[in-house]
């Protein structure tokens, strides 16, 4: 059987979870936009300054960080160094045809540590709770890429 | 037939907005090579001002911040905040077997407005600009992602 | 033949390159733990200098930019400057169906260069040796997305 197609349950439940990561991913952004409009500033670039329908008050203070804004950069950062390697390294997991019953508490385990991580991070939890939270998913992706090199090391090449 | 490959056209399409997208992303690493040889300097390591063949007056400027560079730099995060995301729903879009003719608009859609982002960000436009720049392209993002979730949704499994 | 199974061999090339990258960039993310621990500084949230299990005697230069801990946060940088787009070109350029000889060259030299840089970087080796020690990996995102694109344009659609 195919193993990247809708017909492969473990690549069904792999599109599932990779899916709503990238959604979350992406969030980030739109987020930042949302913080940067309630806040007016925050912004990164000197033309950020001149006089728009967006910006009708310019003000330099405005280019200087604004903690509401980089929290999300911080937590948009996080995902850069984590979604990326999820998202290579489930799809090579699935070809390597594992278990679909691990597959499963892999993937979805992935995704609700990572949500959970996002909730702590934005209402600036401890950094021991947010460490706790990130630790299973970059222990997932380190799982999935090593099973993935082993059933590679093993097919005979 | 087998999505992933290249007697599909949809991910012929595919294929050809994904390598123009990593080729410009990629260069974004050139450019800030280019400006920092221009310049000489924006560097960000300590190590950088050691007296080598390619850089032989060092300067401890040499390590300040330098918004030609930076420009360059801020470019590229938002590159890698969009592409990755891009590349991968993309990827999962078209194994959903969209309809041929919208998944080429979005396809082309995105690479287009994302050069078009790119030439507003390097020639220092409005804000507001850039903005309309970027939105297309998260939108794309978005709907690709959601529609290869609802397909997974309807799998059947 | 399908290219993305582990039956074949340029697949099964690309999937050891492609975990063992992935290791390495996680692997990041761990460093820069471990020298944060080490530190006990590098933090960047203000909500990281509350007095936790892991953080007894909280200080506010703990929130300051520690050099050891910024080199990995660089080294990092540059991963996810880079990994992201070898990782999707290299499995675009598996589809393309290469030959597996030249494959295996680039996707080795690509893995062998890329953990030299690691090296040269995390022991502050010259700008120069850096430089001449990222260049190989980034050609080769180039050739392989450059190649990819170029069957995809003549596969007939």
């Amino acid at each position: 059987m195919e193993s990247l197609s809708l017909h492969n349950p473990v690549f069904v439940t792999y599109v599932v979870c990779a899916t709503i990561t990238i959604l979350k991913g992406v969030g980030m952004s739109w987020l930042t936009v949302v913080r940067m409009m309630q806040e007016k500033g925050g912004f990164r670039s000197p033309e950020d300054l001149r006089k728009t329908r967006l910006n009708s008050t310019p003000d330099p203070v405005q280019l200087q960080p604004n903690e509401r804004v980089e929290r999300i950069r911080r937590i948009q950062s996080n995902d850069l160094e984590n979604l990326p390697y999820f998202l290579v390294a489930g799809l090579l997991y699935v070809v390597s045809q594992p278990d679909p019953k691990l597959a499963q508490w892999l993937f979805y385990g992935y995704v609700g540590t990572r949500l959970a991580h996002f909730v702590a991070y934005l209402s600036a939890q401890t950094h021991d709770l947010r460490a706790a939270l990130w630790t299973p998913g970059s222990l997932i992706i380190i799982y999935m890429a090593g099973a993935s090199l082993m059933a590679a090391l093993h097919s005979g090449f």
